[in-house]
Order: structure tokens, then sequence, then C-alpha cells
């Protein structure tokens, strides 16, 4: 259980801006992602894509823009909680919020901000009926994020997908070499990815490194053991085969690879005012309807909203101002400026002097 | 009479942004300033000093976001209007508005952008009843901005103030030394200028190749000639004289280097609802209200308005957006991301390939 002033929802460029602001009103934040790095999905879906309209920044990627304010944030330590997503905001007796998320932490606030997007980045999940089973526990059987390649020495390894995340995760494996089978399972003879990547994966499999199987997983082979169930093989429907019939891919992990998708997730379960998926706030403290909670950037809705990045970040600044008059009541909520004030130099740790 | 889409009054950063932000909408803007340079109150009032709080740049300094600005506003080629205080905005029967300049540029267009910040900066004047007269014509006399050294050779030059911006213009003058006399005139005998920039003129003065005059001018003698009037000298109050008399500085040209001050000008006579001589805007189009007119950055106000630049970029943003509905009621106004539109990367004369 963590006390803290304020829990932000969502560490993407707006998530991170929103910290930002708030270590400027010295209220101390906490950050969650349910991915497993900061950026959202500005690093997830272009990290070397362009970006040309952030203010003053004529152009850059979504994965530099992510550098830039996480270097920004920097001097404000605040701790993020990553690959974490959110489950349960609960309203607590003395007014506070509670906020738990899939990684355990539990941390309670008087102020919540959602800077979640389009909702949380999940893996795509093959679909096969009672694979939950195997996500589970210390050493889970079916993994979706990133997996030391040592802890899969000896095993044997299906990495399932077609496009960039695959592959590259297909090849780190390869590359090692210790696993005691390789394959790379895919719908069809046919990559989305990266020129390069491709060439090499084609490369690794000319090789006899990396075994391509094409099919789509339909139903599993499991086995009671005495740490409960096993998964043992997928069985696949393959192109090449009857309708009706399945081939069998024996496996002892199976590493997902189909990319994310959003889920707004169970913040459409909050009773939060919503229109259209989005929380309505106001544009003067960008509040949702339930006091201390704040929604900013994509997921939030007000007239004339428009779901670009450089409004999140005004959206952040004003709600944490709102949220300074309910951490620190006793304060006046001054505006100060960083060229300028004193103390805000103080905060970031700097020390500018006239030139 | 030029006719456009969008007059964009003040060059500062919301200004600039307004443009840029006008450009990915497909609207021609003009921009004015009465500065002789872009970048408004930040490159005026604190080139040099560091701003903390720009989204995705840690530290910069108003000149730097300004080149940062014009760099990412440069593919639009936005024509602008420098050294030219507004003088008039007028409706016209067509439902288009008129703006005039002081340099006598008229601009006619459906939309009018107010990014005037404070006000315009205009230099702050010695207080002499009549100094006007010698302000006009080709080769006037009383000068407030830069001044080509060569236009001064030969000349009796009385350069007047006491901070960076007088002491800089005396060593420059001192420099070319083609002046036939230089006079530094100051209040008193201590400066309020960068300790480097004060040892150089200290040192200049010992040297004799600057003069430094104290006093505080009371009064001019003038001469009538064939051209008109002309200011012969300036009558000093001087701290070491008895009250009542005066001391004479003869010169040709006077050079007052007092700073600038912001002035509100002729907006608070536009007939737009102001409140605390800031315009009253809407958050959805930050429109004022004459329609066609916007107004954001620092001049205007509404619910939660805080004056950090960060918010003008917001601003500046959704006035573009509703600018579009007027310019171009053919279309519908679509939220194009510059990642991926095609039609972006066209008007940015970008072309982005895939890693």
């Amino acid at each position: 259980m963590i006390d803290t002033d304020a829990v932000v929802i969502g560490a993407g460029p707006v998530g991170l801006f929103q910290a930002f602001q708030l270590g400027l009103q010295e209220i101390r934040a906490h950050l969650i992602d349910a991915l497993p790095h900061p950026g959202g999905q500005c690093a997830e879906l272009y990290p070397d894509k362009p970006i040309y309209d952030i203010p003053g920044i004529p152009l850059c990627s979504g994965r530099e823009l992510t550098d830039r304010l996480l270097q920004q944030l920097a001097p404000f330590q605040v701790p993020m909680h990553l690959g974490q997503p959110v489950l349960f905001l609960q309203p607590l007796p003395d007014g506070r919020w509670q906020v738990g998320t899939a990684g355990g932490t539990v941390l309670r606030a008087p102020t919540v901000f959602i800077a979640a997007g389009v909702g949380a980045f999940v893996p795509r999940k093959p679909a096969l009926d009672g694979l939950e089973a195997f996500e589970q526990g210390p050493e889970p059987q079916v993994r979706y994020f990133g997996v030391a390649p040592d802890a899969l020495a000896g095993r044997h390894v299906v990495v399932m997908g077609g496009e960039d995340e695959a592959l590259g995760t297909a090849l780190q494996l390869a590359d090692t070499g210790s696993c005691a089978s390789l394959t790379l399972l895919h719908r069809v003879d046919k990559f989305r990815a990266d020129t390069a990547l491709e060439q090499a994966a084609r490369s690794a499999i000319g090789a006899g490194r990396l075994r391509l199987v094409l099919g789509q997983p339909v139903a599993m082979e499991k086995s009671q053991g005495a740490e409960g169930p096993r998964l043992q093989a997928l069985r696949l429907a393959t192109p090449d085969q009857p309708e009706g019939t399945t081939t069998r891919l024996p496996l002892d992990v199976l590493l997902p690879r189909l990319g994310l998708s959003p889920k707004l997730g169970p913040i459409a379960d909050w009773g939060l005012v919503m229109e259209r998926k989005q929380l309505v706030v106001d544009t003067e403290r960008f509040a949702t309807s339930s006091p201390g909670i704040f929604a900013v950037g994509d997921i939030n809705t007000y007239p004339g909203k428009r779901k670009l990045i450089l409004c999140g970040f005004h959206e952040a600044t004003l709600a944490a101002f709102a949220a300074a008059a309910i951490v620190h009541p006793e304060r006046r909520v001054l505006l100060q400026y960083t060229t300028t004030s004193p103390r805000l130099h103080e905060l970031l740790g700097v020390n500018p002097t006239r030139a």
C-alpha cells in the first residue's frame, strides 16, 4: 500500500507531462502503465515514425518524444509501475482514491489523473479457449512480453506472429541458439515486417536455425501434472490440409507476438460520466464527474476536443493547477514561471545564472 | 492591399505556432508584429534565459524556442510584416476584416488571430514634449531601433540608457569609430547591465572612445531649417547642478535605448468583449465576441486560463480548426495526423518512409 498525492494512469506523452506539471506544483505522483515501458501509443504504434506538430519540435519520432519527456520529468524522480494494467479505482471513506494494478500495486491518493489514451494497450491473444490457465504462475508457458533468452534455454519454444515483433523475438532467440527447438508459427507464408528483419528471418529459416510452421492454432493438448495443468501441444489448422483435420505442434513455451490492441478496460466501470467511450471533462480543470479524478489526453472529451498530443499537454497543465488546490488547500495556487521562479528552479534542480 | 485567408497579429511563440497550425489547415496567413523581429516577449525580455516547461523541450532559451518555431513554420512560407504596430481592425461589408499597420500595410481576410501577448512592445521614450517631430522622415534624428553604423558616420551621436541595449549600442558604435562624437547619456553613474558589457563600456569611457554624460533631458533646443524643424541639443538636469539650471548637450542623432514596454494599443478600441484588459474567448474555438476574430495566448481569458506558452499552443490549434470552417466552408474539417496523413506530408514538404 503506497500513500501519495497523485496517481497518473498512463505513461504516454500526456501522462509523462502530467507528472512533470504535478512536480512543478509540488505534488508527489506515481505513474502506472499497462505496457512494460513508458511512451504509450506513441512509442508503441509509431516509435520510428516522424511527428511534425509538437510545438517547437519540427520533427521527432514517438521514441524521441518519449525520451525528451522522460528527461524533462527526471528531476522529479517519479516512481513508475510499468507492465501493470489498472484493475480497480475505488473511493475511500476519507475522500481519497485507491488504485490497484494487476501487478498487485495498491496506491492511495487524493487525486487521480486518467491519461489512458485509447485505453490500456494489451497484447492480442490467440483465440484459444482456456489459454489463460497457462499465462499465470512463476514460469508461465504462455508469455506476452519480453522474456530473457536464458529462461528459455533447453525449451521447445514457439513464437507466434508475422510482424516485426514476432520476427524480432524469433531472431533474438535463434541467435542465442539455446532453445531445444525454435519455431515461428504464422498463418501464411507472408510477413508484414521491416525488409531487413524479414531477410534475416528467411535466412535463419534457410539455415535451419529457425523452423517456420504455417497454420492457425485451433485447440490445445493439455496434461494434468503435479503442479497443475500443462500445455503439451497446439493443434493447427494448416493451409495444405483437408478441412477438419489438424496437425500437432508440441511445445514447452508459447510466445504470442500478435501486436497490441487498446482496451478501455475497467475505466468504463468506474462510474464516471462518459460519452462515446470518452470521459466527459470541463475545460477549466479537466475534471471528470468524480471529485479528485481528472482525465487528460485522448481519453477525455469536451466541446472542441481534438485528439492531439499538444492539446493533452495543455489539459495536463490546467489539471495540475486544479489538483494543487486539492493537495495543498492551505496554499494559494499561483502561476509561477520556470524562467523566473527561484522555487521552481529549486524543484527542477537547476541554477540558471544571468548570462 | 493584400487579400489573404488569415492575419495573425503578434509573432511571438503563440503567433508563430498559430501560423503553423493554419498552414496545416491550408489557410494562407500573414504575420504582423510591432517588433522588428519575430519571437515577441519571449525573445525580447528573456532571449537567453532558460525556459523549462515547453513540453518535450527540457531546456531552451526564448531565442532558441523562437528559432525552433520559425523552423517548424518554414514550409508554409508565411509573409511577415515586422516592425509594424497594428493601427486598425475594421469590418468590411462582405464580412471580412481589414487590418492596417503603422508601416502602411493593409490586409484583408475573413479571419484574424490576435496573439498579441501583453500588447505590442514599443520602445520607452524620453519624456520630452514634441519629440515625435524628430522621429519621422527618411533620416530621423531620433531612432528607436537598430541603425546601421554607416548611417551615423560623421554625426554627433547620443545613446541614451543604462542597460544592456544602451551599452551594447554605444559599444558597437565606439568600435566603428566613425561618429564625429559619441556620448552615452544616463541618469546616474550606475548601469544595470551584463558584467562583461559594463566592463567593456567602462573601458571605452576610460580610453576616451565613448563619453559618459550624466543627466536627465528636460528640454530640447530646435532650429527651423529649410527641410523643417531640426533638433540641435538637449537640455539636461544633472545631479551636480543647482536645481533649475541645465547644461547643454548638442547632437545630430539621439538613440534612446530605454527598453521596451508592452502597450495594449488599439486592441482595446476594437469593440471586442474584454475583461481586465484581456479578450474574452470560449474554450471550443477561442473566438472573441466578433465572428472571425480569435484570440490566443496571454491576451485572452477564459475560466481556468493560465498565461503559459504551452496553453497558447493548444488555443492556437483549436482556433485553426475553427477557422478552417470559415475559410473552407465547403470541406469537412477532419482531424489528420502529421504522422500519417499524406496530405499533411505534402503541405510540410516531407516524405517520411517506413524505416
